[in-house]
């Protein structure tokens, strides 16, 4: 059962605005980015046949920012498991700047992922997760989930 | 006195993803279009150095996503002013997909940014809003807040 | 029979980079944009399964830069179709900057497209262009492709 | 003196489009980021002030597509020096999809950048490069360009 993960990137170039700093969209995409390599860490592809055929659309997403990061920063996305339901899982992401002593903590956010199929007519349907996956997959100790 | 403005956006290809919708980050870059259209409305850049130079950066987003967004969808994007403080604006998103009849509400968002200037070492520090653009920005009445 | 097609695009903050000038990816996705609504004028999408089901890949891009595009800038993409083969279409793209008085001509781009379906494993296959989509078609006068 | 440099980049969710593949636009964002890792291998960044405060934009970007890319491939961006003029560097690309077996060319790529300054005026102006630059920086051998 796996509960966190981590992932660092570079901040480059395109990820900047005009005001120098890292535009505040990419975090949401630096969030997927754990979100998927989380995924990867547990033997799955975000986007798998295997053991089935599901999605992840995003139902919520929310971010905190503290602090700007800027071209060239490195920046650790840690992944924690908020809530897993017969559905959807929470994650809460903790963002810190590596290239400063010590660390920084720069962003907080969230992510909440429905699991859906497509029914006939290509709507999006919510449906369980499926066991393989559920199984592996466990909340954070509360201890981290508040740190 | 201002609270709301809205904007259309067509959703490009470039902001679809593999799953066939519009990729979750462009809700954000949605938000902030509204925004600056907001401004360019009250006759103002929010990239100015008048009535003085100050930046605009954001220190809360959320989104709440219903349904997908699909190439060629025609999306208004509805900004609603929640909060003014001394150095803070808070906003309200409202999202419809206008190509469908009614008008379906897709998401709902929320942007909280802080007036800043730079310090001589180039930190950005939180600031009063310019007297000339507080003035012309009020909160939306809560009936509409709470639509 | 159409051999060009205008359309207005705003730069947008999170167009632009930390440089402060529109990051010169956006250019190829405004030349797209410009593609798919010259497509719209033509009665038919892009992304389509009328009259047949294909898509269009790009085979190849350029662009020369003359002069950056900055934040509010409005940017007027004309396209101009400058070959059509049975399996490809060649367009030609001038930027002009409408903020300016006269418009100033800022980048010359292209974009070369081919006809595709996917085989029955899911790749591409190049295929002729439908009939309804070529007759529709045609190059832009030698004097307008060389203005 | 160098005259060559490679990046590895996983295609994230968010570089595909609907088709199903790496949007064409992130092509170019790959190039530019393969041009800075090249720099900081040289000791420098493309944003610095030392040892003075130049700018490198893009004049010229082109891309030839032969086969996409998808979510979770690994490519291998190999950066090639073409020509080192007084004011200007052109770099060759060669993209390689590493996760097939042997790696696959998947496309070629070219960037030409103008070493500039700003005026009075905040005009983008042409400029020598730097020597400390331009002494660690030479044209690849041809029989490598052309491969």
């Amino acid at each position: 059962m796996a509960f966190e993960f981590k992932i660092v990137r570079d901040v480059q170039w395109s990820d900047t605005d005009m005001a120098g700093i890292m535009h505040f969209s990419n975090f949401f995409r630096f969030m997927e980015a754990a979100e998927h390599a989380f995924f990867r860490s547990l033997g799955y592809s975000i986007y798998t046949t295997h053991p089935e055929r599901v999605g992840w659309p995003r139902v919520h997403a929310d971010c905190d920012f503290r602090y700007p990061l800027t071209f060239e920063d490195s920046v650790e996305v840690h992944l924690l498991v908020r809530e897993k339901t017969a559905r959807t899982i929470s994650y809460r992401f903790v963002f810190r700047k590596l290239n400063e002593e010590p660390a920084r903590v720069v962003a907080h956010g969230a992510l909440t992922v429905a699991c859906v199929t497509r029914d006939a007519e290509g709507r999006l349907k919510s449906r369980p997760i499926p066991e393989a996956i559920a199984e592996k997959i466990e909340p954070a100790p509360l201890e981290m989930l508040n740190a």
